[in-house]
């Protein structure tokens, strides 16, 4: 395969589809986009732009015509008009089968129970009422957390509910109710899986929770872990991917629970968030191991040459309308911090505006500076 | 000020451009490129793209209007034009009074001089005969070199005139004629200085030619100089950019000669070939740094992370038409070759269609897979 064959369709263009974007341009792979949003982050560096609904099955099959390989940055699309683009010969990764385990919260979690991946506890109902009748039959116990079987994100579609006096605020449609697990940490793994079966895991990164957002606030890497449970994370993220046939980057988000298990939570089959600190702290950056992997590249070393800190930057809280940012200038002059900034036009409450990745030569190093990046670092309107 | 204010508008859209934009989509800052090739590598990730010549003054005029903040990615542009913007207030950096000294190969000497620069001996020529004449008369002794005072680059502009017999093909335009000085090595040192003239240097690196199409083959980062030569040519690089007063980044070419003097060949007022490896190797590209620079910014840490050595990727002797890249996957399979595509349409012999970054734990590590890339790495039509 030469460079230059080499096209991408993405569906979405937001701040994963810039980054790919980003990493693309360096072997000069032209990349089309399809986004509902025509001021979306990755618009502006796309090679062409299609403005239109990726969940919608027509708008994507016309964008997906002609288009010799395809690929995804959110799951939400239309996998319906990517299995039929599949059928015309389009190289679709992830493929279609593997979107539908995943957007269904329900399949996945029935994959991760099929292939002996260790998870949560769960049951699958499908409204509101079933689930008060499984409470009040004492076949059900609280606490518990119920999560939407589709169409949440981002923390959104997810709640715990702790008294029976709660059961009112369930979630009328299908879900899957997972028992509430005591949580010593939580952790991702990406890993990697090209055309010819080639894989490869980054290391593991442990994430802290902003928790009145339930949005990552900063993610460290490597994460505090013993060596045994950095290579069962590793082992575990790859059982997984083997287990999907899946070919790109998938993030394999773990909770280590107080009784010392890991547990599989949530799959995402593409570039993932946890994995932004990648472009500078590893050999390969996350976005280069994607596109390596769906094009039958050989996959990158994963290898990180510094310890990061990635920190979201985040909508102040009652931010709405267009972005301020503050303390920009502060945080560039200190050596090692990476900013990141999306270019969306609207700042809201906790939403996603930029990050920014802290490196050190001692993870402590970079935390130190991480806290003040934190502090430093705001979006208003 | 505030991230979304930074646009920019680049005369140029070659691989300088390209990579400048990949440095300012970090940022989400609004490129906007002007060149006379509709598919320069830059074009596809610019934000706005103008179709035109940047060294006629009424494109050059056009294209400026309304822009707050100009730059370039070559100097061979219409220096009036942005003399006429700058009076109209937009902000020009490198300024045009820089870019007129450092165009003009006479006027950069005269400028060494006048600043206590040390440099080649040299004169001033504004003919053919006139140099003829000097050597009949016994005061210009031969060997020596011929630059074209305005229009060479990448080698081109400048020969060597050894033997009487040879003066035949001289140029016949106006020209510098220096001494040949019997080099040591080659060197490079990439400054910046931003708008309140705060400056930085990067460690000097050594180029390694090829002899026949006169274009840099690979360099060397840190270049295998003692510690108070490293000093000396960091500290004559910063004399120079604070001499010119200039804002931005300036590659400062010198050469070490055999008596182990340090002279300064050329300048050149942007991102530089020389400069391509501290997109891996060092905390802050010289992009990014240029970027800093002119926005007024903080300039960024210039410390290396690993050596490097760069090799340009050549078109191969003889080839032309649609490019050919050979041993792609071969030097991706290499842990820390880091591969850049251009996206020209088409390949002629030593043009420069991509470069590869490898770094190594050691120089020596890293010279090793060079070599294996530059055996293996291969543009043909």
């Amino acid at each position: 395969m030469q460079p230059r064959d080499l096209e991408l369709g993405i569906l979405g263009g937001g701040q994963l589809g810039k980054m790919l974007i980003q990493a693309a341009s360096r072997w000069h792979m032209r990349c089309h986009v399809l986004d509902p949003a025509a001021d979306c982050p990755a618009a502006d560096i796309a090679s062409t732009f299609t403005h239109g609904t990726f969940r919608d099955y027509e708008t994507v099959l016309r964008f997906g015509e002609g288009k010799r390989q395809i690929t995804i940055e959110i799951e939400d699309v239309s996998t319906e008009a990517l299995h039929e683009l599949q059928a015309q010969g389009a190289i679709v990764h992830p493929a279609p089968d593997v979107l539908d385990i995943i957007k269904d919260k329900g399949a996945q979690k029935q994959f991760f129970k099929e292939h002996n991946l260790p998870t949560a506890t769960f049951r699958l109902f499908d409204s509101r009422s079933e689930i008060e009748g499984a409470v009040r039959s004492g076949k059900l116990k609280l606490p518990f957390v119920q999560k939407l079987r589709t169409g949440g994100y981002d923390g959104r579609g997810v709640q715990i509910v702790r008294k029976t006096a709660n059961l009112g605020a369930l979630f009328d449609e299908p879900s899957v109710i997972e028992e509430l697990v005591p949580i010593q940490k939580e952790l991702s793994v990406i890993v990697a899986r090209n055309t010819h079966g080639e894989v490869a895991a980054y290391p593991a990164v442990e994430m802290v929770f902003n928790p009145r957002a339930n949005l990552v606030e900063y993610l460290v890497c490597p994460a505090s872990l013993d060596e045994a449970m950095h290579r069962l994370a590793e082992v575990t993220a790859l059982k997984t991917i083997k287990a999907l046939n899946m070919v790109g980057v998938l993030a394999v988000e773990m909770f280590l629970d107080d009784a010392g298990d890991l547990l599989v939570n949530e799959l995402a089959p593409r570039p993932h968030n946890s994995g932004h600190h990648t472009i500078e702290s590893c050999i390969t950056s996350q976005y280069e191991q994607h596109l390596r992997a769906i094009f039958g590249l050989p996959l990158g070393s994963t290898a990180m040459h510094s310890p990061a800190v990635m920190v979201n930057l985040l909508g102040a809280e009652g931010a709405s309308g267009s972005p301020v940012y503050h303390g920009w200038n502060e945080c560039l002059r200190k050596p090692g911090v990476y900013l990141h900034l999306y270019g969306k036009q609207e700042v809201r409450p906790f939403r996603k505006m930029g990050h920014a990745t802290i490196l050190g030569s001692t993870l402590d190093e970079a935390l130190e500076k991480a806290k003040f990046v934190q502090y430093t670092l705001k979006v208003t309107a």
